[in-house]
């Protein structure tokens, strides 16, 4: 059976990583390899810095590497992977890497060819509020464990990264299968971590999903599935999660969600993991309940793409 | 067109190094790609120290991925080429590689698979004296210029290398096309650089190429095509140029050389370099026919390639 390719793409500090370690967890570890696709940097952070191009730039990357690299994968061969690490922000060895039955591709620029966009079975896109997004980017970059640059270096460069996200990494939001937003709820504006809401809008390009029980056992406190308009204006599915959901209705959901599962193996990860800024792991109901949502979607493509 | 590709294969310290770039130099830097397949390790020299494994070893290397990178190449496709950096004994990080028309792969394990058999239109074994390359090896491992091992450090590994050696590189001499001997004449028993003979096995699988009017002009001093017998007791043709061919005599074999090659566009590049153990560069009118012969069996490898 050929593997399941999941993309995730959005702009820098927009959530990646935290959501595909999410799904690396609900889907198991032992059958999901996670790829990193920043990883096909063409320079290191010091030849970046002397030639002015952003990673937010494609020509920055090997992106017909990429392409390569996911055929095969694909096809289920092994690759050799670059690494570049993000810690430092140089290029290192590559790594030997085997297909499993889930791939996940996180980074930039997933969605920016052609070639590229014909191997995923789900597309998503991180498209945060704006505020969160600079706080979260900003937390990694310059936070313990991070990316190891001074605060006055990554606000030197956010004009840059900010022009090539708008020219590049934005109009990439149109691929997307679905787009999730963190948003702080109208109440608490304030809101960074555990109780954020969550929007998922749900394009037309997504398998059906029966999502009625689970909107019924939602009802309360939970979640909202509504009618909206996508960002040109053509009509969608918005299910919103919330972040002030009552604690047994968060449970009553997750299990609704779990019986739901074709494929859970009676595994029952721990869900709605994220890390502040010091580093420090937290839990978040509504970010458990986004991620079994999407685990219901990941596992119906699954699916989907066996039948084929 | 597909790429013409040309394998070379032989012990450590057998010549490997000084036959591709010669063949670079015949064959011109712009259209040829040469790349040496040892850079395909698993493992770096620390790494391999603990484990025991010798590069020899094809465990020791990512043989698979190798496969892989000559179908992309022959296909005309890009790849991201593992890089290690024999002074010194490290992996780095990989480099960016485009086909070119022709493409050597000079190392230990090129044809120890039947996937990577599969792929050249040229198969070259590298086969000196045994005095010669142990000589011309720790020239190369602990000399100036070269890959950093002490004296005692290249003594000790020896054993390893040679039961290795024994077991996985000498086998493949089986597949060649032809096998290249340089050996000392029986008159300078202790000649090691620009006087050596060199001893062409032909076996049947090359391509045809009339060599009569070129062992006509060798007659006196340059060379002799003789009737022999190849390691396992088969008959061959062996071709022997000779280190103390006569100058005048040299000049007009190459000029016969040339005037033979089928696409040589007018450049008459300087043949015949090789490195002494102190990195001082030399020239052996021998090893300058020995390419002029070699870039025969190339150019007209490559008009095979082409034809089909």
């Amino acid at each position: 059976m050929r593997p399941v390719v999941i993309g995730i793409v959005g702009d820098s500090g927009s959530g990646k990583t935290t959501f595909a370690e999410g799904l690396v967890n609900v889907l198991g570890a032992e059958r999901t390899l996670a790829i990193c696709i920043d990883d096909y940097h063409r320079y290191d952070r010091a030849q970046r810095a002397l030639t002015g191009l952003t990673p937010h730039d494609p020509a920055c990357n090997y992106l017909d590497i990429l392409e390569q690299h996911i055929d095969l994968l694909r096809e289920g061969e092994p690759i050799l992977k670059p690494v570049y690490n993000h810690s430092g922000g140089v290029l290192e060895p590559p790594e030997y890497v085997e297909p499993r039955p889930f791939i996940i591709l996180e980074g930039l620029h997933g969605y920016a060819t052609s070639r590229l966009r014909e191997h995923y079975d789900l597309k998503f896109y991180m498209e945060p509020q704006e505020a969160l997004r600079l706080r979260w980017k900003f937390q990694r970059d310059t936070g313990p464990g991070g990316f190891g640059y001074s605060v006055e270096q990554a606000m030197a460069l956010l004009p840059k990264l900010n022009r090539d996200s708008a020219q590049y990494i934005a109009p990439q939001r149109n691929y997307a299968d679905m787009v999730i937003t963190f948003y702080a709820p109208d109440e608490r504006p304030d809101e960074s971590g555990g109780g954020l809401n969550v929007r998922h809008i749900l394009r037309p390009t997504l398998p059906y999903v029966d999502l009625s029980p689970i909107v019924e056992t939602g009802a309360g406190s939970g979640l909202v599935l509504e009618l909206a308009r996508d960002l040109d204006g053509r009509p969608a599915d918005a299910l919103h999660i919330f972040g002030g959901v009552d604690k047994a209705e968060a449970e009553a959901l997750q299990e609704q969600f779990w019986q739901l599962l074709p494929d859970h193996r009676g595994r029952r990860p721990k869900l709605g993991i994220y890390r502040d800024g010091a580093n420090v792991a937290h839990h978040s109901l509504s970010l458990a309940l986004s991620q079994l949502l999407i685990a219901h979607y990941l596992l119906n493509a699954a699916v989907d793409a066996h039948a084929n």
